[in-house]
Parts: structure tokens; sequence; C-alpha cells
């Protein structure tokens, strides 16, 4: 089960009414913040999502209105007591970005790894303390390069499931009972001198959990492959009407329509527009630009929630 | 005339109740700005104060709760179409925290004069179009060291009012009527071939309207002469209890109490106190312990707005 929260949906500027770009992956009481615009913190306080659990943090960008809030947060994070290791992801340059940044927070306690997009799978075992870097692991983490006018990166998350136990396998092979549950989640076992793998065990593959995050950006052909079968988009809509597409263009942003197209060839569950811009007093005015072309749209306000399951 | 408005009374974390250190001053139209913390611009935004006329921004030190707003508020002040160059002021060091902030403000459409505080005083005279530096002005800004764990000052605001016209004194001295007006606003002016001065036209001196910000620091005795006799000195007050003191020590901050000494001591007409550690709920609950050593005190808050105006 992953839970996911918007909490700022505006772009540019911070608004009384949306906070700017941030949303908050909650999956077995570690969070992993994506984003971090201004007022992510007094959004993350409203909806009591706690902050010493945040293992880690996405940024597409370093445009302001996407980065704002880090410093804040890191020096909210190190009050909460926190002092094991975060990690933060973003494009080429970020170490450097988030380094600068780290003059205005004067109190730190825990260590921050910062890994820069590198086009390869970055995968995370739950630890009870931590989400920690490893060759495989529950949570993959992928990141597409995008076309803005500075390095942005689009995020999918995927909550990687085992495959189901196979009983008659089980048997079949002489696999002790009393390991059974230690290969059914995916690790070899050494057992009274004879190894066995968890292939011993496990039948069938089983779908996880896809999530993917795309802002801010040109409609480029490769976000389609990325974010492919999502369980739900959450894109950047920063006009909404047909006619602003010259300046989507220019602006190196999106329509609501462009980012409707992009969910429908993916062929993604659901879709959750963002990233609106202030120019836009009310975006459900030009929801039908996307609904024409993707029926299952949402236009995404802060603090809005979603739970995401396993298909049985 | 001087507007002001709180804009954010809170310390160290931005909550839904109070965003981070920030005030508006308003001098016939033109806007200086003192610390930009998290939410400042949502503040403005709801009290449609607008963003092109900040001509002059005060930060008091760079620990992020008193300047993570600014990166993006420059954005949007860049947005809101300003060309006019904008003044920071800062404590030694800033230049370097400001610049290093910049990476993450992609389109800035005016220049940034960025002063280092260097115990002299500021004097700004009002154009149309902004607040310019120079010998002397009706604007003067006054900064102090503070102490704290990062270089901090204190700011104090004089709006200097020209003396009296002196109708005798300016018959006497025989002084053309015609430029009355011109002396009376401080400038020689040279007239059908001789020079006249402002000294022949005005009479007794006026006080002018003194406004003072002092956050964060121990209460030192500087503080006291650099404040005296203002009509409002915003003073923080980060802990309210007299039993918070060592604490107070400890973090290079103020209790409510020595905050209302040095209002006492200074003789100020009124002492509005901000930035409140999250840890206290209710500040109203501790008003006492400033109210018993100086009643004319309030407990600032959010868009909280005062008219200082010139005595008759």
């Amino acid at each position: 089960m992953l839970d996911m929260i918007l909490l700022g949906t505006g772009g540019g500027m911070p608004t009384p009414e949306r906070n700017l770009s941030a949303a908050l992956l909650n999956y077995k009481g570690h969070k992993i913040l994506i984003d971090c615009g201004e007022g992510t913190q007094v959004s993350m306080k409203i909806a009591r999502t706690g902050f010493k659990n945040i293992d880690i943090i996405c940024i597409t960008h370093w445009h302001g209105d996407h980065i704002v809030g880090l410093p804040g947060l890191l020096a909210t994070i190190a009050n909460s007591g926190r002092i094991e290791p975060l990690t933060i992801i973003g494009p080429v340059g970020i170490k450097e970005v988030v380094n600068g940044l780290r003059i205005i927070v004067p109190y730190m306690t825990y260590e921050l790894n910062i890994i820069e997009h590198r086009n390869e799978t970055l995968n995370f075992t739950c630890t009870n303390e931590n989400l920690l870097l490893s060759d495989k692991g529950e949570i993959s983490i992928n990141t597409l390069e995008l076309e803005h006018s500075a390095p942005c990166i689009a995020y999918a998350f995927n909550i990687n499931r085992t495959p189901k136990f196979n009983l008659e396998k089980a048997l079949k092979n002489q696999v002790p009972k009393d390991i059974w549950n230690i290969l059914q989640n995916g690790s070899s076992v050494n057992f009274q001198g004879k190894v066995y793998e968890p292939s011993e065990v496990l039948g069938e593959e089983r779908e996880g959990i896809k999530f993917s995050y795309v802002t801010d950006t040109l409609p480029i052909d490769n976000i389609v492959s990325f974010v492919e079968k999502s369980d739900i988009l959450i894109c950047e809509g920063t006009y909404g009407k047909d006619d602003d597409k010259d300046k989507a263009i220019k602006n190196k942003h999106m329509t609501f329509s462009q980012a409707a197209l992009i969910a429908k060839k993916a062929q993604v569950k659901e879709l959750m527009l963002t990233h609106f811009s202030t120019a836009m007093e009310n975006p459900h005015q030009f929801i039908h630009f996307a609904k024409d072309i993707f029926p299952n749209v949402q236009i995404g306000e802060d603090r809005m929630t979603k739970t995401l399951t396993f298909e049985k």
C-alpha cells in the first residue's frame, strides 16, 4: 500500500489557495518527498504528516518554485530529532545547489547523501529506521531527463511485489518449511548446510504499484514509455486552454491536453494535473480540454490524497 | 506617514497560524521589506501589498527562518515587471549568501545592489520610481550588530521631517516667495544670481518617525540606545516565560520580559513582540511577563498593521 498526498499544486508563485510543487509518499511509514516548493512545511503541518521520517527527497529541478522550501525543511527535520542519513535525488548539478542552500541551515543532525540522475534504477530496502540504497529492494526509483529551461527530471516509483508463494513448487523442491517465509521475501538462505534460492518457492510474477511524477517539461516523446501503465500519473498542466500552447512551448511547459495525451498513450490508470500557472484562476474551468482526451483526470488540489494498493 | 504590516511572526518553522519573520513598510508607495521567511509572498498576496514596488529588502541574518522566502520573492518581483534596481541590506557576508541563493532564481529583470552592514547611516531619497541611496534623504536606515549564532543586525528606520517653515525668518532674510517651497524641502537654490540656503527659511527642528526591528539576539546593552524613543519597536520574544531564560541564553534569543525591559529603558512608545518559538502554542498566555514591565505591548500577529504619523 502506498499513500500519496499532494502538498502543493501551484506553479511559479505560492498563493493562499495553492502552495508550490510538492507531493509526499508514505510506504510503511517511510516518507518520500517529491519537490519542496515554498509552503511545503506548512502543508505538512496541516496534514499532520510529521517530519522525522522523510528518508528520501526527490527534486525535479532547482527552480525556486520547486526547491525554495528545502533549506527550511532540512532544518525542521533536524529539529524533529532525525539522526538517520537522508537521501536527496535530483538532476545533474543538484549537489552543488543543495550544498549552496545549506548555508542558511545552521543546524543539522544527520548526513545528506546526494545522488545525481544517471539513467539507472535506484533500489531501496526498508529497514525499521530508514530506506537504504541497495542492489534490489521493495522500492525502485527511476528518473528521466526532461526538456525544460533548467536540468529537470521526472520520477517513476515502483513498489515491487514479490511473486506469489507456490506451495507445490516448495514441496517438490523439498524446501524446509522453516525457511519458506525468508525465501518468499526474496533472500537466499543457507539452512543446515544447503543453500536455497527464492526461485525454489516462488511462482508467477505479480504487478506492483507504479506512481509517476512529471513536471516541468515540454511533452517530449520519452515520457510516454517512462510513465507507462502507472497507477497514477501526477503531471504538470501549467496551462489549461489549447490556445496557450505557444506560451507553453515558449516557457517549456505543457497544456492540459498535452498532459492528457501522454496519459492516454501511456495507458496510465489515472491522471492528476498539477503546477497550475497563477494566471489561471480556476483550473477546473479548463478540465474538459483534458477529459476529452483522457477521461480519468482530476485537477490536483493541495492536500488531495490517494491510496494505491496491490491488485489481488 | 509610515504604514507597517507584519507579514510573519513565527520563529524557527512556519505554521498554519504564523508565517516566518517578515514585515513590510510603506512610505509614499515605496516599500521596504524586513526579513523574508517562508510564507512572506503568500502573506503579501493575502494583504494585497503588491510586489513591484519593493525598493529595499533588509535582512537581519541568513538563518533559514529569515531568508528562505527571498529567492522566490525575487523571482515574483521580476515577474511583476520591475526593472528598477533593488537594494538589499544585510550583515557582513550577506552578499555571498544572496548571490548563492540566486542560483534558484532563473529569471531576473532588475539589478541587485547589496549593501553589507558597516556602522553608518544609509540615507535614501524618494524618486517617483525608487528609493535611491544618497547623502541625505527622507529615509535613514541605521543598523546595529547583534549577538546571535550567526552575524545578525537590528534596523532602525527614521522618516526625517524637514523643520517648520518660519515666515518671519524668510521675510527678514528677503527670500523670494517663488523659492520658499524648494528651500523648505531642504535644497539650496540659485535664484536670479544669488544662492539661498534652506536655513534662511527654516525654523525649529521637528521629530520624524522612528521604527525599529530587533531579532534574533541576546538582550545586549547596545540595543537600548539604538532603539531609543522609537515610535514602535518590533522585538523578538522567542520565549514567553521567565523560566525559559536559560533556554533563551543558550539559543541566543530573548524572553518577553527581556524585550519589555529594553522597551522600557529605551522609552519607546509601543512594543510589538514577534518571532515566537513554535513550542509556545499561545503567546498571549504569557503577555503579562512583558506587561508588568512595559504596559504598551502587543503580541504580534500575521498581518497586524500600524500607521505611524508625524506628531503635530
